[in-house]
């Protein structure tokens, strides 16, 4: 798939080669994440080193060929990945510490929707704010990929999960993540506080009632902007909870801190995953042909879970 | 000292008596915080179980007696601690493990202005943001208590100190607390980050330029908010930098918090303190009967370091 002045076009590159130490994939399924929206509105550069007009976060497939030193994959091993880009393609080149082995029983589509998002919930929650068992946890935004992905890891973890889901439509989808899941209106999320840790999919509007709500000693982690980025802040409700708010995002990190994230989730997630305690929900898959159809889905917003290219 | 409807009078008390666990302490100094004027005001009041009228935030003197439990302190032991309430008397009951021993050369002065800017500082910079050797370390409003404890905290630690002060007579004063200090007008502040490490002390004005000079995996400590608690916050810089806001207070924590708080202080500051390395400017002493002089005097701005009630 390539960007071309902003439309998609399947077009044809040189095959990506694969280093010492890399995985060539050939894609079978692909996550579609609000990053390549982004990307595909001149947004969202690639970081140095990736293809910058091929789209694609993430991505599962077989591995079709491997670098010398490679040591823990081998041709004709499923794995999926986190990727700096070029994700949404026939082959991709994939750093050996950054993939995952795919679960026997988890599908392509599952496989491909899987590792951006739990990546970005599992460092969110775990790495950066130390969500840990009986902490309650506020994921807002819950519907979308990195909150379905969040509320299920809160509840693997013990934690007292609460997520605010918009569109009424989506909450009983919602619960249904896992058991004690409490759903709630945006509007109503005070009366199920305070939080320990806040997950903020949403962005600056919801600032205040995070604010208000986060417990002592509590954390915010802001991931998702789509609704506003400049946020007001009451700094002395931040002292009088002795409060963190924390910014992140994946993709301009080093090779060394995605390496890191990638086996934290691969110790910790990776297992729920093979026993079904984890799970992807799939809205709608696409060929790769058709990614123009894909992003327009997405962008209509409404979905629940992942919209996933096939390849 | 007692505060009376806003006024201060100096009034007889019932003497603090002291626990299993604590010291009774005559008070020979008694620095002037922030907080204090607070209080006057009807704004920051003691928590349970501290006096309610009676001001001071932290002390030094002399043990004049232990509770049966006590271990490692005896009558007749220079003492200082934050505590959190009731320092601006005659007599305050310190629990043990919010003791500090006063090094031998350090006059009672600069031990009864010691404990709470040194203690804030600390538990800023280090036991928060994690700040360490090399570190680019912003202090904004560093002419105050707490800024001139954490510029000579951050020399202490090898990290390059840049200090920010808005009155340029007090300049000169920073820049002579340690080598290599760099003193800024809050204006240009940009032209020497990023940082790494952010203490904020002025309050939600800076804000949007802390964001802006703030390096990737950047910490800000916010600490004071005299200037203004309502702050506008680039919910996307925070993101892109994967920073943190952190807020905190001393006073609300829990009994075991400011335990480790002050253990923290004494292992890491304490020889530094005892050998010269660390020193407490203090503007102006004023005997215990004037205080409303001496918060007058605070209350005025301007100063460098501390203003310190001695009895």
């Amino acid at each position: 798939m390539t960007i071309v002045d902003g439309a998609l076009e399947w077009r044809e590159h040189p095959d990506p080669v694969a280093g010492d130490h890399d995985l060539l994939v050939a894609v079978r399924a692909a996550g579609l994440n609000g990053g390549d929206l982004m990307q595909r509105r001149g947004l969202y550069p690639a970081p140095p080193g990736e293809p910058p007009d091929i789209p694609g976060l993430e991505l599962a497939g077989e591995v079709v060929a491997v670098g010398p030193s490679v040591r823990d994959f081998a041709v004709g091993d499923r794995v999926m990945a986190v990727v700096g880009g070029g994700g949404q393609a026939e082959l991709a080149r994939v750093p050996e510490r950054h993939a995952l082995a795919v679960p026997d029983d988890v599908a392509w589509a599952e496989a491909g929707g899987f590792p951006e998002v739990f990546t970005t919930a599992h460092d969110a929650l775990f790495t950066q704010c130390g969500l840990t068992v009986g902490d309650r946890l506020c994921v807002h935004g819950a519907a979308g990929g990195v909150g379905v992905a969040a509320v299920q890891l809160g509840v693997l973890a013990g934690a007292q999960v609460t997520a605010t889901v918009r569109d009424p439509d989506r909450r009983a989808d919602v619960a249904a993540l896992g058991d004690g899941v409490t759903v709630a209106d945006p509007a109503d999320v005070a009366a199920h506080g305070p939080f320990d840790v806040i997950l903020e999919l949403v962005g600056a509007p919801n600032l205040p009632t995070d604010l208000a709500t986060l417990a002592i000693d509590g954390r915010i982690a802001v991931i998702g902007i789509g609704a506003g980025a400049k946020a007001e802040v009451h700094l002395g409700a931040l002292m009088a909870t002795r409060g963190v708010i924390r910014g992140s995002t994946l993709r301009p990190r080093s090779f060394e801190e995605k390496a890191a994230a990638a086996r934290a989730l691969a110790r910790h997630a990776l297992p729920a995953l093979a026993a079904g305690r984890l799970r992807v929900p799939v809205t709608a898959t696409f060929p790769l042909a058709e990614a123009t159809a894909a992003y327009d889905r997405f962008a209509a917003g409404g979905k629940f879970g992942k919209i996933v290219l096939t390849g």
